[in-house]
């Protein structure tokens, strides 16, 4: 590979339950030179995000053998369209490869945030992984100051910023749901949870009761199965559930878990479970800038990120992610 | 039985299964006089309802042995509460019983709603059974006008009322289900629903797919299981579910009907499923008396009522209703 090679990655087969390094290829090709209307991008940042799982098994966002969509962070190095000028730093959905051509329609610039926002910060809190926990609190769960909040996998991207979002919203009492004990302790240690469990260590529904023994006001689970039902347990009456489609190993299972036995206590408690897709609100941007900027230039807020350096590793980083290896979000930088 | 004895329904026994009328007693007493702060009322209309067979698995709103809730209309005979008159009618919750004793604060007047008001709408769709149905529509499906609406359990007192009220608010396309032939042609010749089904005939994903091709914008659901996973099928993206409490079989089960396969696409189609109970919205009455008294007095809003005449009938009407036998909300009349 020289300076004049691109390397852009590639879907070449289905999975069958857990995906595998044999299912993608890298492909290398020259450095493309942008055509009028068009700007070169090299990647400086890539996202890895659970919903790739589901990319995987149809033709809907990824197609087999083609460039894939990725949420990425990147630099303007030649331009044919005056919008979009070298050195420029952007946004935009072409990941997966180290280079991209990209029209203007296709790029949303960078936007400056001032000193103390750490590049990192795009892809991850302020990007759309902090965009869905930001949206699940504030517009589906409605959490509202001193409520007591569950976090179900809160450990990954989107729960780390859902409890980061939940303490500057005045969240009341903040328990989440992890995979490890050293995930546990990062929830309780560096993210400020006043309790956190390990969801192997027993039926769900017994550990939520025991960390939230007096209830709970609002979930923002992805998980569902006996998160889901352990959640409409300790909810107390106009409890809310936020369901974010963001958990991997739902999408990596060849059939859904079991749903809730206790699903109609919905109605005797008055519970509201709530789907959404980041996607249609893309318009909370703005607040969730205000919301988490200044706190991101004074360093209240500081990032919960796993790097995977070189884009070499970025199959390596999405298959890690996929197996619960990532504390936070996990991003691979060039 | 003189017109000094009063009588008094009790439960004497909690069924097992489906209720029967050995789980209940006819007691007679002498009626009492008012006591200061109290006024005799003498009963003329009783609501039966499908809450009231939850009422009979614990003490939380029935004891065994003592006289039970239900929501009741009644004349004032005698009174020593000066804010009390005799010959006031008056809505109460001491029913199950030719007499019962009130004080002021356990009764609401009858409002004068003009001429072409029947008494009878009172505990029918004026009554708690249409303000569940009104709520639901309104406040937690929030239905607009031109949108799809599936009622379940349609041919039931909420079930009735939801699609009157459902033509009020303009709904679109509406489709309930119900369970015999003679309920599916009330529904589409009497009350105007666009298509209905029995859900004997197959499955109810089919059926409600076939009743509504292109889709469903909200759901008006008290029956849970099949329904429910129909619902989520059939509803397209930001549908909305309201899951009302109402449907008596589902609390004659031992097990609860099986939660839905498809729970998880309540996030692909960010779909809002949420329970709710209509003593929350009390608030609610004012405006459902705005929207349908003009119609109750312009005789374009009939009453869907099964009524069974005399009290010493209550018990069979009660569990007539259980096993639908009614068309419409089930009331017992003097």
């Amino acid at each position: 590979m020289t300076n004049d090679t691109m390397i852009t990655v590639r879907q070449t087969a289905r999975p069958d339950g857990f995906p595998t390094p044999g299912d993608f290829a890298f492909v290398e090709s020259p450095v493309p030179a942008p055509e009028p209307g068009t700007a070169l991008v090299e990647n400086l940042q890539w996202s890895v995000d659970p919903y790739h799982r589901e990319a995987m098994d149809s033709d809907l966002l990824w197609t087999l053998n083609s460039p894939m969509e990725g949420r990425t962070l990147g630099r303007v190095l030649d331009s044919r369209d005056p919008s979009l000028r070298p050195g420029d730093l952007v946004l935009h959905r072409k990941g997966w490869r180290t280079h991209s051509l990209v029209s203007r329609g296709e790029v949303r610039p960078v936007p400056d945030l001032g000193p103390g926002v750490p590049l990192a910060a795009h892809l991850s809190i302020l990007g759309g992984t902090g965009l869905s926990a930001y949206v699940g609190l504030t517009r589906i769960a409605r959490l509202k100051p001193g409520e007591d909040l569950f976090v179900s996998a809160a450990a990954g991207g989107v729960g780390t910023a859902a409890g980061r979002i939940a303490r500057l919203l005045g969240a009341g009492r903040l328990v989440g749901s992890a995979g490890s004990a050293r995930k546990v302790a990062y929830l309780t240690e560096e993210i400020g949870f006043d309790a956190a469990f390990d969801y192997h260590e027993g039926p769900v529904a017994e550990l939520l009761a025991k960390a939230a023994p007096e209830g709970l006001d609002a979930v923002l689970d992805g998980v569902g199965g006996a998160h889901l039902e352990a959640s409409i347990a300790s909810l107390r009456e106009h409890g809310r559930i936020a369901w974010v489609g963001a958990v991997a190993q739902y999408h990596s299972l060849s059939t859904p878990p079991p749903a809730p036995h206790n699903l109609f206590d919905l109605v005797g408690k008055s519970i509201r479970l709530e789907g959404f897709l980041v996607r249609d609100h893309m318009d909370a941007q703005e607040e969730l800038y205000d919301l988490a900027v200044p706190h991101l230039r004074s360093g209240a807020l500081p990032l919960d990120v796993t790097e995977a350096k070189g884009f070499e590793h970025i199959v390596d980083a999405f298959l890690g992610m996929l197996g619960g290896e990532n504390l936070g979000k996990m991003l691979v930088t060039a």
